[in-house]
């Protein structure tokens, strides 16, 4: 089935906005296993969205189209769409209640007549319930095409797309798609594909996709076949080859759990504490780990130790080894790392020290050069990073790094199998 | 003249990554004075490109193309788009130098046949250097149509864009648009236009154009003249008017400057250092303090105090003080500051405790409470926030309340005038 996307917006084409609605539709098809041919935006106006809609379903089996169904006057994609594909607008009661109650629920009582707009739905078209707003989502068929319309801002349209779209979609398909996720962190996106290029290359029936994140790569495994049973059946040896080729690296399945996700996760299973003692970081590893709900069961406390001072006072690093290495050096961060755990009672410590540029850099220690300690279990681990890019794009890969040091640690030491 | 950015490439249908090039390359457009009427996202197909790109140029003046304009196989926009204008390819004898030099300095011999295919461009195109890549930019016009082919990578799109693509776009205009960014924090994006809806419902020339960000707005005012000091002349009233209803909420007019860079610059100017002390934000607010290059003159450490002991130990907030008040509290937030100065030789505290979510909210504490106190001059000023959204959004907001705080108690506290 071919798809085509449409986001409807001026702020969009004004460059307002960044169209993260583009990649998560995109995304959610190639989960579907539909192939998107082609993204489109265009702007509020009425003869351009007309022709817009028309060439997308002339080429498109599926178009898809965020946005323009709010109660402006400006908001049209409703009624072109209706036009062109020739199914004229009646009210819908069971959005009109909704409408009411959305209202009644905020204590509005001014409300204009074009909102009343909202509940109008073309004839026969299907209709999404939106719990995030006052605009439905809606699919027209006809004539063996279809039209999906979503409301535009994310927090409704996901829920949409993935409490009712997804599920509609999959109902008019003639098999079940089923996909899994895999997390790897500690290699590159070429490295990957080079070791898993045997599977890659015989693919037809499951497919292996991958996404490159900041050092991280994500792979979709997706098989297509009759019944869900019989697609996971197809999936399961890819999924274990997999995981037998990379081994920890693989750090998660979980769609939606994260690298802090799961660091977490494993110091709440083996009931230890952490702190961390960053320096060129500046407390983004903190800021990681208490990002997920729940941290404070194995977070109390973190240190940002920028200074030299600061990593003498704080954290005790030695006047002699920071005169002797510097600050930024391998026995520099093992203090640190070290220093951390003497200094609260936790039972680990992640410390960072490096040179995150654009300057502080030398022929010997150049912009890039990170070293990162994991203490745990009266043992340091220190590991030597040299990352490219700018201080943003350095910080970024420390960060990860970070964290993922912390969870194989956890792992060697408290993982018994 | 009206615009259609096309983006190529079958990772953006796929949804592997997020089309940032489209949302810059908007923005530049409307800086420039341009209309972007479409954007469009094509994979890497002959017939569908050749059709995107045939249809691009019936309706519009300027189509700028971003994408497969790599040396494999697979890159096929130069070929295409010169195909179509009717230019055929021929070697640039620069851009082959470009590659070798290229080459040379990263000890590469291996080289394929097919790399040497980027030296080749459609006869008579201008051409963009590309100082971080190897593929050129190129400037196609025929027929009073002008397509602009940039490298995919932002890294060099960016770079190629800012130096030479948008010089060549103006002088080809027959008038200069002249544009100054004005950010503001502290005001949401719908009362911002409330108090310049007199300005913004009377504009012509200059046009104002607001950009809604986390807790900041950033207005482009934009004047369209036949010299660059005429548009100036232009811009000068409506943005004296504009810092008068806003006054130092204006954090800064520099369209390169973000409100860190604005908080380092005012301490380092008064000669002033701060430390962090962070509960719910975890070490956000020092991350983005030290993601300013040079913020070791300013900032010498940070602590973050995530549990009730930490902060009792740390900062030396009192038992009695968490007991009767809490640790989300005015009185908590206060005595964390004034803490962070006393445990550190610093000049000034930032200091947060708030309820992030998603559990932890109570009827009278709920989600989204957040205390921001600042010690400086031995007075703490403390504000209470309540935000709205999850976890990641309230403690986003959080970390631009808490700079803006520092920054406005900086020019309170310093500024003389």
């Amino acid at each position: 089935m071919i798809v085509e996307l449409i986001s409807v917006g001026t702020e969009l084409l004004l460059g307002n906005i960044v169209n993260t609605n583009a990649q998560y539709l995109s995304e959610t098809c190639a989960k579907l296993g539909l192939n998107v041919y082609y993204q489109t935006t265009v702007g509020d106006n009425r003869e351009r969205m007309t022709e817009v809609f028309r060439t997308a379903l002339s080429r498109a089996d599926l178009v898809i189209i965020g946005g323009g169904l709010g109660p402006t006057e400006d908001d049209i994609t409703k009624d072109v769409c209706a036009e062109l594909m020739g199914m004229p607008l009646v009210e819908d009661p069971e959005v009109r209640i909704h409408l009411e109650d959305w209202y009644r629920q905020r204590k509005r009582t001014d409300i204009p007549d074009s909102n009343w707009r909202q509940a109008l739905v073309p004839e026969g078209a299907v209709v999404f319930s939106n719990t995030n707003g006052t605009a439905p989502g809606l699919a027209l068929e006809k004539n063996g095409k279809t039209a999906i319309l979503l409301p535009g801002p994310p927090n409704e349209l996901y829920p949409m797309v993935e409490d009712q779209v997804c599920a509609y979609i999959q109902k008019r398909s003639d098999c079940v798609i089923y996909s899994q996720m895999l997390k790897i962190c500690g290699y590159g996106e070429s490295k990957v594909e080079e070791m898993l290029l045997d599977l890659i290359d015989q693919q037809t029936n499951p497919t292996i996709a991958t996404y490159a994140k900041t050092k991280e790569v994500h792979l979709r495994v997706t098989a297509r076949a009759e019944s869900e049973d019989a697609a996971k059946q197809l999936l399961k040896p890819v999924i274990k080859e997999i995981k037998k080729r990379f081994g920890n690296a693989v750090y998660t399945t979980d769609e939606h759990e994260n690298l802090e996700d799961v660091v977490v996760r494993l110091l709440k299973k083996y009931d230890l504490t952490v702190t961390t003692a960053e320096s060129c970081t500046g407390g983004l590893i903190a800021g990681r780990i208490v990002n997920v709900p729940g941290a404070s069961e194995v977070f109390n406390e973190g240190y940002v130790t920028y200074s030299n001072k600061a990593k003498k006072k704080i954290l005790g690093v030695s006047k002699a080894t920071l005169k002797k290495y510097g600050a930024v050096s391998e026995q520099t961060a093992r203090e640190m790392a070290a220093g951390g755990v003497f200094t609260t009672d936790a039972d680990a410590c992640i410390a960072v020290t490096g040179i995150a540029g654009p300057d502080g850099g030398t022929e010997e220690k150049p912009v890039g050069l990170v070293y990162i300690a994991c203490y745990m279990k009266d043992k340091v681990k220190v590991e030597e990073y040299h990352f490219r890019g700018n201080r943003e794009k350095v910080r970024e890969q420390t960060v990860i790094q970070a964290l993922d040091l912390l969870r194989r640690s956890i792992i060697k030491n408290y993982k018994k199998d």
